[in-house]
């Protein structure tokens, strides 16, 4: 196949879909600090997590040393249903640039979660299945995570309990009809269905919920009820092993043209796909085997890499779950109603925390309005509809060819487009209108929700 | 390649992409009638359609001798953004329905206008752009046609001015928001801009508008703007030539891998996906080559093709376009709001009307409940989740392998599978709580709008 033209979309055969996981873990020098105990302070045991997660994933939660985890049979199965996702060269993208740059994006979208999410969905249904369990319970914001899970369960049997955050609920009825289509129940959080939630409703009768609100109802119910567990869609190392697929795949795919890419592009919200695209690449970088320049992109209106502090903090507002070493604004941070929900983490997985400590990736912000022109300009040319998280790196990409087309330098750039817009349609209704608002938070309130980070010697 | 194990999803190579459509006219020995002139009663001559039509697409239109026309290479280049699509082994579903049949589907809908009416949009839009026009003009109901040729023209550049029904404009703001997402005005119909949108309003000032209204508004426009041309987006035998690209491609998939269909299933409308699909298979039926079972699948609620009168009648509710010979309920037959929007026309393709008239398709109609229980069955095993519209080939698909269950034949079952359902959620919706109403017109109901087709000796 090499040297041959590139065609626009490079799919993989079935024969060539990777059959392991990869640990970026494993090749780090510098490992991620391990999650602490809220109680204690003291690095938490397999014993301790698994009350809240299924017991394989936490043995994938905790080992930094294995380098491969198999892929079981039946999710490969799940995978070949809607992978490989392509790898494509954005050709009328260049041409409409003008640009000297190759741009390659992996398209994640092209399935019914719309998104990379169900990526992890699958693993972690599948070992909560393998466990015995009855079902498992998670929060949502936008839905994205919540449609993956949801699916996944359907296919493997298990009951499926969402808390969805109460103003998501109502303002995207879509997404949770699509949850509601794959069988799994839907929750408008705070509910009167846990402790967590009835207090929270006691004592703010109108609120419209939270994600760390929903998180501490999700884990109440799990811990609460037999046979279920709670499982998480981002920020956490197992989820960044299951999205190892993205990045193997595409390394994959460009081996198979000689392709080598110069710059490597995802948005990063919790890490789940910047982490698991990347994956390959910083394993050869953190092996000396090569060089990449990777670049994460955030929004400026929750910039955790880029204007946060490198620190343990509470991976939930409500304070009930683990502390990690990771890039945070603080879990009090409440960021602006940024269209692009999935980014609106305070903090950031701790692998790629400690990466961009060690310098080996880059980061830059941008408000939404740059990420909407490109968001329609990309979808004009391209012709996906993208997800305003996806934009993020698109906006990045094109900064990046542009610069390209200055330099007359031919560069491969290479982006993670995560998922599509299809249920973000309002956001670009107030694209068009005119009426999108920009927020970049002060330094002095950055520095506030900074001052509550929870002291840890 | 050959007798491999079958992926779960084939995949042309790009070389392997279809070069040229096949029109289907050309092997059939009894012609469609032609278009008439709702003036005259006359054959409509190449000079009358050009003026509502480019050049390009009149010759197409007409043309019912010559077997294939290449595929011009820009339009190929578009193909291959979104193309080829993938032909999908339903092994999930099977194992759920533990059939001995082997279920295949043409995935149309791994693009952002959701449906295959993409695949005819790009070709129209590209004739438009060779004869140096300025813009096109159409109408769209729930918004698959109007978002696909909103695409096709942003591509080309070209104006795109698409009359979209009221109702669907307030209750579709999602895709009214695509549509402009790529440049498209989008103007709800009735409007004050045509002469016939405002004589509609000033007799009905609270009407929320029909599919005949706006296309009458769209066509009024594109007559009266200069360098303007009105498009359509099914029912012409212009588009079932560029849908032919999915049969095609769907042929050439199972070539490879020697598998010869029995039961080749899709949903009908106006028949545009139905009469791709098909294609090349009714051709070798045609030439008497081999045979397959061809089925047609309609809402119970505008059963054109099995309870409707094959006669000439208009194509359109406002009787300003030509007159078609067609299985049709009558052109002011009004169609009870069943979700599937897609296929709520009164009349059908005169080319699939004459075939079927010929006794070489079947078809069935079912009620809309049990269609969305098919795609909600659909959804849990495979993934994707369907548009209400090709949830009536699964419907059918899925019956037809119940029967080889019973009767133990191993048989090769291939349907469409033409677009996804995000933008169908209310629909979902309502079927989850119990609402969906099914509606079967009465004879008596369908008589009386038959007594209204128009008299052709």
């Amino acid at each position: 196949m090499k040297h041959e033209p590139i065609p626009y979309k490079i799919y993989l055969n079935e024969n060539e879909m990777p059959k392991a996981w990869y640990n970026l873990r494993a090749d780090m020098k510098n490992k991620p600090a391990p999650l602490l105990n809220p109680g204690t302070m003291q690095p938490m045991t397999a014993e301790e997590l698994s009350g809240v997660f299924c017991e394989e994933l936490v043995r994938q939660e905790l080992d930094d040393s294995t380098p491969f985890f198999d892929i079981p049979e039946e999710i490969r199965d799940f995978y070949k249903m809607y992978r490989p996702s392509p790898l494509v060269r954005a050709y009328c993208l260049e041409e409409k640039l003008q640009t000297p740059a190759k741009i390659y994006y992996k398209f994640e979208g092209n399935n019914t979660s719309g998104s990379h999410k169900l990526n992890s969905a699958i693993a972690q249904a599948y070992y909560a299945k393998q466990q015995g369990l009855k079902g498992v319970t998670t929060e949502t914001g936008a839905g994205q995570w919540g449609t993956a899970l949801s699916m996944a369960c359907s296919y493997f049997g298990l009951d499926c309990k969402v808390y969805m955050v109460k103003c998501s609920y109502e303002q995207k009825p879509f997404r949770r009809e699509v949850m509601r289509t794959y069988g799994a129940s839907v929750t408008p959080s705070p509910s009167m269905e846990t402790e967590v939630g009835r207090r929270i409703l006691a004592e703010h009768p109108g609120t419209t919920g939270s994600l760390g609100c929903a998180i501490s109802e999700a884990v109440e119910m799990a811990v609460g009820s037999e046979g279920y567990r709670y499982v998480l869609g981002s920020v956490l190392n197992q989820v960044l092993l299951h999205q190892s697929i993205i990045g193997l795949e595409t390394k994959a795919a460009l081996d198979k043209y000689d392709v080598v890419p110069d710059i490597i592009i995802g948005c990063a919200g919790g890490g789940s796909n910047l982490g698991g695209l990347i994956a390959p690449f910083m394993g050869e970088k953190l092996r000396g085997e090569k060089d990449y320049r990777i670049i994460a992109v955030e929004p400026s209106s929750c910039p955790s890499f880029t204007r946060g502090k490198y620190a343990y903090d509470f991976c939930d507002t409500g304070m009930v779950c683990p502390l990690a070493k990771m890039y945070t604004l603080g879990s009090s941070y409440i960021p602006a109603p940024n269209h692009a929900g999935g980014l609106r983490y305070h903090g950031m997985s701790s692998t790629l925390s400690q990466l961009y400590d060690d310098g080996l990736i880059e980061a830059r912000s941008y408000v939404q309005t740059d990420v909407f022109a490109a968001a329609e300009q990309f979808a004009r040319v391209e012709g996906i509809l993208p997800a305003p998280e996806s934009s993020h790196a698109i906006r990045a990409a094109i900064d990046e060819a542009m610069k390209c087309k200055e330099t007359g330098e031919e560069k491969n750039i290479v982006f993670g487009l995560t998922g599509t817009g299809y249920f973000d349609m309002y956001a670009y209704e107030s694209f068009h209108d005119g009426k999108m608002q920009n927020y970049i938070p002060t330094d002095a309130e950055i520095q506030e929700s900074l001052k509550k980070l929870p002291k840890v010697d």
